[in-house]
């Protein structure tokens, strides 16, 4: 890269506290500060880090609430090329154990909590969230160095295990600018934007907007945690844009203000209830518009593609964020034609570096250029695109891939149908067999057969079930079907690759 | 920069072609090409390029006026790692030569004309853009080459002479999809966008337009050069949302609407004239807000700064781009505090990559690692930017700078001067005095004394000039002062560096 076209997460900051000397950038409690105290603040934070030894690469770690912390922790390890890692405190101590041995962070900056007492290694300087992170700062010297590798990652998120544990993604300078730059498009982010972080820092859905907010140049408003009534107050008090709110956190707000106590007016949201619609004021953004939908995940930086670039799209994820490219791709690495299923593949601007100290996975994720989601999707004739799920496992039935993430979809259509999970079973002529187990809905009925010709009239032939089971309950891991399980106790087997 | 962050020019095409497969990519007459046809089209042209030995860092120039051909060259060029030249066609022949001479292109596609025949030389393909362009296309092998550098330039504009010759400006794919992301941002161009080309693409203005309008998978429409009755009747025909045009444009388009044949509502734009406003939608966007304000040169992309980031801004060229920093700096690279004139300078993601063939000067512009851009500029106190002038010359007096095109603004805020320029002559004991040459307004009176008086106020005792003449016009180049000339005239020399 050459100098002249660096911008670090730091640089960003340098630029604001010059063109926005008044703007407020963070917002924390009783803690107000303005561009340049906040890159004041930051170099002084800097130059504590690198006296501890903290240099290019090196991992820092958070384990708190939100607080402007976290963003000072990430500017000042974008100032001397290190890595700010904010991860789940409320995580099982072995969880916690697993990410410090794994991390290996050279600083932790944390929030008293039990869980991290049990866990607390030798190896690390430790630093309380409170005074002593204040006294550590203090006694920083204002760091002139000039990190200017824009390549190098600067955040680390943990994230899915694919292989039994979590991996640490590691986000660069420049793919976070990137991806702030496709908000700021997509959300329409203008001066003054102001953001609440109601939701963890430690996942990509809030920091992404953090992130888009410190573009901006707008205000970020921190608050420890999700809490409804505190959502309202500082709606009103900062009168913000945005918060990081989705669902059943939206109800809960709406039903907090049901009396009307708080202004939310500020509020530029999407549509959602009656009397969430009245308090707010319903954005017409491409974000806002439709119903938020897209396709992300935490190793593109947080959205790939936004439903709000594809109005009347007939694929539910929309296009791609004009920074990246999107390409649907078969077992062997080619591009499956519209219409099919294939593995969502990507490469462009805003996607990430790998996982911290996973070689072997990175190159594997990384094969043929792309980065390959794990995720399957479809292009729609119109060429906007459908996620259909995780490819968690594949089935081969005679020649053909099966995924059980678009079966499972297909018979979820059925209208008699609750929930379902599709396994492979061994078959002597086809190596595996399709077989479903499927949840009806209370009071109604289908059997095999109609559930078979139901999926027969969606997908290709061979995709139907063989084999139909009826349970009450499919068994979950999170989100997803718990398919250890379901081999286990429906005869699942001779799976390709063993 | 790692693979899986790419994003050529190529690219961009690439990923349209299977976003929108439906979408119109340029209109120019009786072509239409869907993004599919278009990149179809390109992929030959890349094969027919490469096959005449084009390849990377070779150079392809155009000279004809606007037409789809300039961007399918541009992106065959991508394609393959070349660069394509649009060059302004009407030049005198003896800049046509130079031209020639300094970029020698492998390959000149060219529309039929007098100059360009005079000068035509040996050692390139020549190719005329009718039939002759579309059967050297038509016999490409449709290329599956995968140039995959974005920081290699592709795009070449040739820009003012700093030093007596014409520089052509590089531009690369990174930077250009940089800069058409802040222009997505600025302008909020979403799906559908439609661009009229009613500029030169030889200029930055225009083609950063035509390249938004590509990352943003919109419609380029391509008309030859400005015509008022034609534009109406393509924006009219083609729903254009923007077009390229300003103040004498806009008025020549109104009065050829002024009868109302065409309907114009298509169009979202900066609010200019009462009958211009009822024919049009004034657009509320960043870009048209005010008054389309801004600070911008070729090797910045376009448009450095935008004063649609910066509302109710004491600075009229506003607040950077997101994605660059800008710093004022002092003629030893120091930066220089809010409220004093220093040379503008930039980096960050949507910078030129330096001339062609000029290792010195790039060596000079990019010094200390910030792109020099040779104008002035002042921050003021809300952190916003005032661009002042161009730094052609500096006068030093005793140990101070003093920038014409300072004392030259102070010179023409007072109300009785029409027009002004300072030179700087030689002085016994200051090296350098400065003397303005000042044209009054007919039927305004004011004397040395009071203009000095009035400067005195405005700027530092040193800057006001010793000597005042009076003259009936100041002689130009194009804009800008003929320093020369006033010399020649006015008694000026004695210049810092000869």
């Amino acid at each position: 890269m050459s100098t002249v076209h660096r911008l670090t997460l730091a640089d960003v900051l340098a630029e604001h506290a010059r063109a926005r000397p008044l703007v407020t950038a963070v917002v924390d409690g009783d803690v107000r500060l303005t561009y340049p105290a906040l890159d004041a603040r930051v170099t002084r934070l800097a130059g504590a880090l690198a006296a501890e030894g903290v240099g290019e690469g090196d991992r820092v770690l958070w384990l708190g609430q939100n607080s402007h912390r976290v963003l000072e922790l990430l500017l000042a390890a974008a100032r001397i090329g290190a890595v700010l890692c904010p991860a789940n405190w409320r995580q099982a101590p072995d969880e916690l154990a697993f990410v410090l041995s794994d991390l290996t962070p050279k600083v932790v900056v944390w929030e008293r909590s039990e869980a991290v007492e049990a866990v607390r290694p030798e190896g690390a300087r430790w630093l309380l969230s409170g005074d002593e992170y204040e006294r550590f700062l203090a006694g920083g010297a204002a760091l002139e160095t000039d990190f200017g590798d824009d390549a190098a990652p600067v955040l680390a998120l943990y994230t899915a295990a694919f292989d039994g544990r979590p991996n640490a993604a590691l986000l660069g300078h420049a793919a976070l600018v990137a991806h702030a730059a496709s908000l700021l498009h997509v959300r329409q982010m203008e001066p003054g934007f102001t953001f609440l972080t109601s939701g963890p820092l430690f996942h990509v859905g809030t920091m992404m907007f953090c992130l888009a907010t410190l573009l901006a140049g707008g205000t970020n408003v921190f608050t420890p945690a999700f809490d409804a009534e505190e959502v309202c107050r500082l709606v009103d008090a900062e009168k913000c844009t945005q918060a990081f709110l989705f669902g059943p956190m939206i109800d809960a707000v709406a039903a907090a203000n049901a009396g009307g106590k708080y202004d939310l007016k500020s509020l530029e949201f999407v549509s959602h209830s009656q009397e969430w619609d009245d308090m707010i004021t319903v954005s017409d953004t491409p974000w806002c518009r439709s119903k938020m939908g897209g396709y992300g995940q935490t190793e593109v930086g947080g959205m790939l593609t936004f439903l709000g670039l594809a109005p009347g799209a007939a694929g539910f994820a929309g296009r791609p964020s004009p920074l990246v490219q999107v390409r649907l791709l078969d077992a062997s690495g080619v591009e499956v034609p519209p219409g099919e299923v294939g593995e969502i593949c990507a490469r462009g601007k805003s996607i990430f570096s790998g996982y911290f100290n996973r070689p072997e996975l990175n190159e594997w994720k990384f094969r043929g250029g792309w980065h390959h989601t794990g995720d399957l999707g479809r292009r729609e004739p119109d060429g906007t695109l459908t996620f259909i799920g995780p490819s968690l496992r594949m089935i081969k039935s005679g020649n053909e891939n099966v995924y059980p993430a678009e079966v499972e979809r297909a018979l979820k259509s059925h209208p008699a149908v609750a929930d379902a999970a599709v396994i492979g079973v061994p078959d002597e002529r086809w190596t595996q067999a399709v077989k479903a187990i499927v949840v009806l809905r209370p009071g109604s009925q289908a059997d095999a057969a109609e559930l078979t010709g139901h999926v027969r009239g969606l997908l290709a032939s061979y995709k139907k079930p063989r084999h139909v089971e009826f349970a009450d309950a499919i068994p979950k891991k999170g989100f997803i079907p718990d398919y250890d399980a379901l081999d286990a106790h429906h005869g699942g087997g001779a799976y390709p690759g063993g």
